[in-house]
């Protein structure tokens, strides 16, 4: 049988399947798995354990929960078509929700999946609804329309679906590194994974699909600013010595210039590539709502490097922001005193191909050298996160480029996203894989927030989307 | 029986009185009188009525606590000599103290007074030794001389010795201004006060006198900056919208001039004075220990404005400082947010000449064009407090000059004081007078800290300079 008319009876399939896996995805999201609460560790071991029945029932081998007792990952692997020689697909998710509270902001209970009518049809509204269980249900419905119309899953694939993800991921970090042989090693019984997949992220809107194919990464200090030996008193010493508080404002009005907004980190600039006239011209495109951006924020203008839209300081730049800052008297009224020490935390948003080891080096001595004498500065890593990118000419993008096309009659948005997603680093720093975001939640999905949805239509775009690109990627076999 | 006569037979009393009058400053220090602590109200009262009795006991009428039953002024007046012209003196102490604790860094205990021997002789080591019990005694046993030695009193005098010194003088503000017509208005059955009479402050050293005759005054702001409408994510909105904290450390930095760290607010030396040639000379000669102040904080060098000593920015500068700062995430770790808003506490000291309301509207109208666009600025305003000094062509301050040449044979250092002192503000504001200060304590007596204490020497010298001065002040009389 051809891709062409098996895609085409998968699809069919998916269609007959639709009612039974949004009633499948209804039981999932009635687990309460909040895994940032003890309080609801059973639910989250439930959860797993509903996610490896699923696999199990797909003819997963060895599908079980691994790792840990109360938020385990739920794995599986299937070897795929005898003689399979494709992409082995390491599919990621999570099936642990957020707290659902302020319960008093949901229409309808967070763990009572309510299916409403609005503008886009039908939409489903639950803690989880699309980060993430809707989004894993696309890939695993996906999986089962294949095997339904055809009675085989078309590539190998290794699925691990964490349960920690809303609370530090610890359980999957430890699990990547034990699990590194059979994933990537020799240990595999048929072949090590090729790349990532991973649905959770979003489109752009309904009807243009989105790979994110850029990540910001992060380098996050404290910057402590030592200055007098013990606090004192204002009316003694102020104006004689430096103030620490006063001194660290300085330093960090000096981290950007203040004409164009660009940061005065020495070499900051060097290894950031200019983004191209064609990417600019795309992202042009999309219109994006600038006006509604920033009135949500409660501005009118945006503030940031000149030359540069916001979609374009959020996707393709470095930032650099204070994100808290504290020292001397904080409580109600005044004091009059000089503090010994005045702290900040600092972030900043790094781009492809900055490394932020080295803007670390360079900031470490640039701060040195703005110091007043008789300071010091005592600097504390927070972490970093290494930027990321995927090649334009990666055959695994080329693939979900044409299958998204393909169910959506558009091209896919190569978007950038202005945070960082911590797995994906851990993909390629512990296994070396590189990762494809396809993501099907929508702007206003309310992740995180009372009356989370995900419309029933992106969950029949997510399913076909993985159904064609299964497909597509089986073709690549030996290709 | 002549002024001079009369002073050496004084003095000659008070050598002969010292040993009971070392004798009635320990069992006023024995009064556990802490206004602070609730707990100690029973001995604020008692130390207040101990006052009261001291008062009595020298023949002052109406001698009673006055104005609140916990923390009461022990008030008395004294008519003076029959016929009496002079100056009307209103003596200013209080009998309250500052908690004791830390209690195990006390060498013996705070409400027990031991006197050891030291570099300057015995010295009686008590919580209030100095500040201000025996200060306050050093006024009440001139009085008891003069009246042991001739039998009267020189001066008309009106005592007000408060109980919350230490904890906010809520009870003396009101009642000074209960008791206006009777201290200054038409009330009183002899005359108005004519000036305050101070010995809350110190000697410059044992040997040099000093009377403290400018006060910096205080404008103490809290900048509350404004920003987005809600806490944003610094992955999404990291460098598109102004953060408040950059924002608020930008102003701070503005608010120096970095050259010379002078105050960038328009204006703000307009009214300030030029530090006269002889008045430096004068403070020159004192040899202060920069470097002893300077490395107490902990530095090797100052950092103020051009130009100018540390003695001179503390005692004849204006200054600016942040107090405090917080803002956004200030647990441990790292939140990558970018905060609604962002707080400092700024104060600025203020030299005499100086308008602290002229000062609070230009930083506002300043602070207002520096800003950012859609940024906001709050400013809660936690008091004013006037800059304060007295005329060098001041009758009584001229007298307090000679008086202090006399008894330690050298002049009297006019000095500032970086700080304020609230009741001498309320003498003026509200009753219209001028203070004098003189004080006898020194800078290494640990005011506010384990093992207070007061050189016996210095209550001697204080004795016999309040003895002088009441002789000289009398001698205004009718003059």
């Amino acid at each position: 049988m051809s891709n062409d008319s098996n895609i085409n009876e998968v699809l069919t399939q998916l269609e007959a399947n639709q009612p039974a896996a949004l009633e499948r995805l209804v039981d999932f999201l009635r687990i309460p798995s909040v895994s940032t609460d003890p309080a609801y560790a059973k639910h989250c071991r439930a959860a797993g354990e509903w996610v490896v029945a699923q696999l199990a029932e797909l003819g997963f081998t060895d599908a079980r929960t691994r790792g840990c007792e109360n938020h385990p990952v739920a794995f599986g692997h299937y070897p795929g078509p005898e003689g399979y020689t494709g992409p082995h697909i390491l599919f990621y998710g999570h099936y642990d929700v957020q707290p659902p509270e302020p319960l008093e902001l949901w229409d309808s209970p967070p763990f009572e999946p309510t299916i409403i009518e609005a503008e886009h049809g039908p939409r489903i509204v639950a803690r989880g609804a699309v980060d993430d269980k809707g989004q894993v249900m696309t890939f695993i419905e996906a999986l089962r329309a294949w095997k339904d119309a055809t009675g085989e899953i078309p590539c190998r694939i290794t699925c691990v679906i964490e349960g920690e993800e809303e609370a530090g991921s610890e359980v999957i970090e430890k699990f990547l590194h034990d699990a590194q042989d059979e994933l990537v090693g020799g240990a595999n019984p048929d072949s090590p994974c090729d790349f990532a997949l991973i649905s959770d992220t979003g489109m752009w809107d309904i009807q243009t699909p989105s790979i994110t194919a850029a990540l910001r990464g992060l380098l996050y200090v404290e910057i402590v600013l030592h200055g007098p030996s013990h606090d004192l008193h204002s009316g003694h010493y102020g104006g004689c010595i430096v103030n620490p508080i006063n001194e660290l404002a300085r330093i960090i009005s000096l981290l950007h210039h203040d004409e164009d907004r660009r940061i005065t980190v020495p070499g900051f600039y060097d290894d950031v590539r200019a983004l191209s006239p064609e990417r600019r011209a795309e992202w042009e495109a999309l219109g994006f709502d600038e006006n509604g951006f920033l009135n949500h924020a409660g501005f009118e203008a945006g503030y940031g490097e000149s030359g540069y839209s916001s979609l374009e300081r959020q996707w393709a730049r470095p930032t650099c922001d204070v994100n808290g800052i504290s020292g001397g008297y904080e409580g109600e009224g005044a004091k009059t005193v000089i503090a010994a020490e005045a702290r900040a935390k600092v972030s900043f948003r790094l781009v492809p191909n900055q490394n932020p080891q080295k803007i670390l080096d360079s900031l470490k001595a640039w701060l040195n050298e703005q110091l007043a004498p008789g300071c010091r500065i005592e600097l504390i890593e927070h972490g970093t996160g290494e930027p990321y990118e995927v090649t334009a000419d990666w055959p695994i993008l080329s693939v979900a480029r044409d299958s998204l096309q393909e169910v959506l009659g558009k091209p896919a948005l190569m978007a950038g996203c202005g945070g960082s997603i911590p797995i994906v680093e851990s993909f390629k720093s512990v296994l070396g894989l590189d990762s494809l975001l396809v993501g099907f939640g929508l702007e206003d999905d309310r992740v995180h927030s009372p009356n989370e949805k995900f419309e029933v239509k992106c969950f029949e775009i997510g399913m076909r989307s993985h159904a064609v690109m299964l497909g597509q990627f089986a073709a690549l076999a030996g290709g």
